[in-house]
């Protein structure tokens, strides 16, 4: 039996870790977007895959959401005392991952080769799995205008106006073997969309060739939970993308971005009132918000029950 | 007026920074050998520019004489984590020069260039000058086979007993543009070899292309300061190489390996009966250990003054 979590960076992170903490080894693949994957540097930036796997380590920083506990600048200071580009801060011990990484990449090793080695290194006992290991990269149209994901993410810190979100290389990219396999396993049992940005972590894993039609034909229930609690993200620009983008700023507008696809939706109980608003999926109202480990497990135990009522519904 | 120093890593970055303490800005070019330079984790290491830049602009570790003063090494603890070589330790610091250089040169830019502005944003008002921008590899044929020169020099500590050394690409290679300069400057007064490694150092930069010739030429007087005391290098592998390649280790041995190159050698004290033994160059006995930066100027204002006595011979 096992679960298939797609996940993003820090709000699919810590539902992924809840996953792992009650999940026996094996019972979990998260398969995690690439869409913000960047080269910069000399080397390639996984920022959602590190985040995950720093996560289910435990070596993440729990106070910022991403990174390394303990870590270090002293590369990008020095960096900047020669003049280099600082705009994309690379902690000390972050760039490790990056340089193996590239080095890696370059002898011929596949991003998932590479992903599912580091995590075993670090001890972690669920793979975790790139959704593709061809080139998938966010272009965001804007205001300002066509701006590759990073240098609208961190350099200009979202401020630009989004039109219109592309995902460069998925229709022609295939899924992972890894992902493809999980996503087609005997033995699925649910498949739970972490409380990840809907436009920006998970669309760019729907927009990869073949995937929307393995979710179509899945014959187990598949549930989300809602990254937008009383109107606002709890991280990150959901809510003002979806702002811009003329929808609804609330649960109900994840639900008819994600239409169809979903089965279930679990919103937080701050948004109880929307329940009987929300037209399609199966509703689950229960406290959403992961403060610490304690939420993240209860969260991950209130999503597999959930999607364990609604088996047998596809 | 101007020097011309030559300059291999730590010893003749000391001399190096001796002689740009007592010159007037842009009195002193610094020519560094690029023989030891080489390609590792995706960047372009260039050890002996480093070293020179590092103390020249003070930043440098004074205990150590190479590397960084307050380095760090997590992105080294990480690598080794992930199973990534580390066999060649870069600290956190140190590391954004290479990744500032590797950017640069993949960007179209020379090692020269590069190497002049990392000086100048370091607050170095001497230039400092690769001595070519074409690759020179020192490979080492040993009684372990032929190993490129980090491999011997890092990574097997020089235990391996050298038989031959070989510059790839040095009779390919032309001067850098301001080495070139230097050497035909109608104002140069003197040429000070560093006490480098004049196997590992010196030798690669005279085999480049025209220099040897350019330096036989040349109408001012060229010094050397030995780097074998008492019998001994002051550090590195400079006296074991001597007795492997079958030469006397001692001056009279650096003496010897220079030939009618030289018109001055500088030897210790403690050396001071090699005086009447070694043909050739004119001696002058000082003592040449370094250990502060008033040894230093005072090494550099002596090479200088015995320049001086030089001119005029040739």
């Amino acid at each position: 039996m096992s679960i298939l979590a797609l996940a993003g960076g820090v709000g699919g992170a810590k539902l992924a870790e809840g996953l792992a903490a009650v999940l026996p080894p094996g019972g979990l693949t998260v398969a995690v977007n690439v869409g913000d994957d960047f080269e910069h540097l000399g080397v390639r930036i996984s920022p959602d895959i590190d985040t995950v796997t720093y996560t289910l380590s435990g070596l993440n920083n729990q106070e910022q959401g991403w990174g390394l506990a303990g870590e270090t600048w002293n590369l990008m200071t020095s960096l900047e005392r020669l003049g280099g580009e600082t705009w994309f801060r690379l902690g000390d011990k972050d760039m490790a991952t990056h340089i193996e990484r590239t080095r890696r990449l370059k002898a011929g090793e596949t991003l998932s080769e590479i992903t599912l080695d580091f995590a075993r290194r670090l001890g972690i006992q669920q793979p975790i799995v790139p959704v593709s290991d061809d080139p998938v990269r966010t272009m965001v149209t804007t205001d300002q205008g066509i701006l590759a994901f990073q240098d609208y993410f961190v350099r200009l810190r979202c401020a630009p106006r989004i039109e219109k979100l592309e995902f460069i290389g998925a229709a022609d990219a295939t899924p992972s073997p890894a992902f493809a396999a999980a996503l087609e396993a005997p033995d699925l049992q649910a498949i739970i969309v972490c409380p990840s940005n809907p436009f920006l972590s998970i669309q760019p894993i729907l927009s990869i060739a073949g995937v929307r039609e393995a979710l179509d034909r899945r014959r187990v229930p598949m549930i989300a939970v809602s990254p937008i609690i009383g109107g606002e993200a709890v991280k990150g620009p959901a809510a003002k993308i979806m702002n811009e983008l003329g929808m609804v700023v609330s649960s109900a507008g994840v639900a008819s971005f994600y239409g169809a696809l979903l089965d279930g939706l679990m919103i937080d109980t701050v948004d109880a009132r929307l329940k009987d608003e929300i037209a399609g999926p199966a509703i689950r109202v229960t406290d959403t918000m992961m403060r610490n480990a304690d939420d993240r497990r209860r969260l991950a135990r209130a999503a597999l029950a959930f999607a364990e009522r609604l088996r047998g519904t596809r």
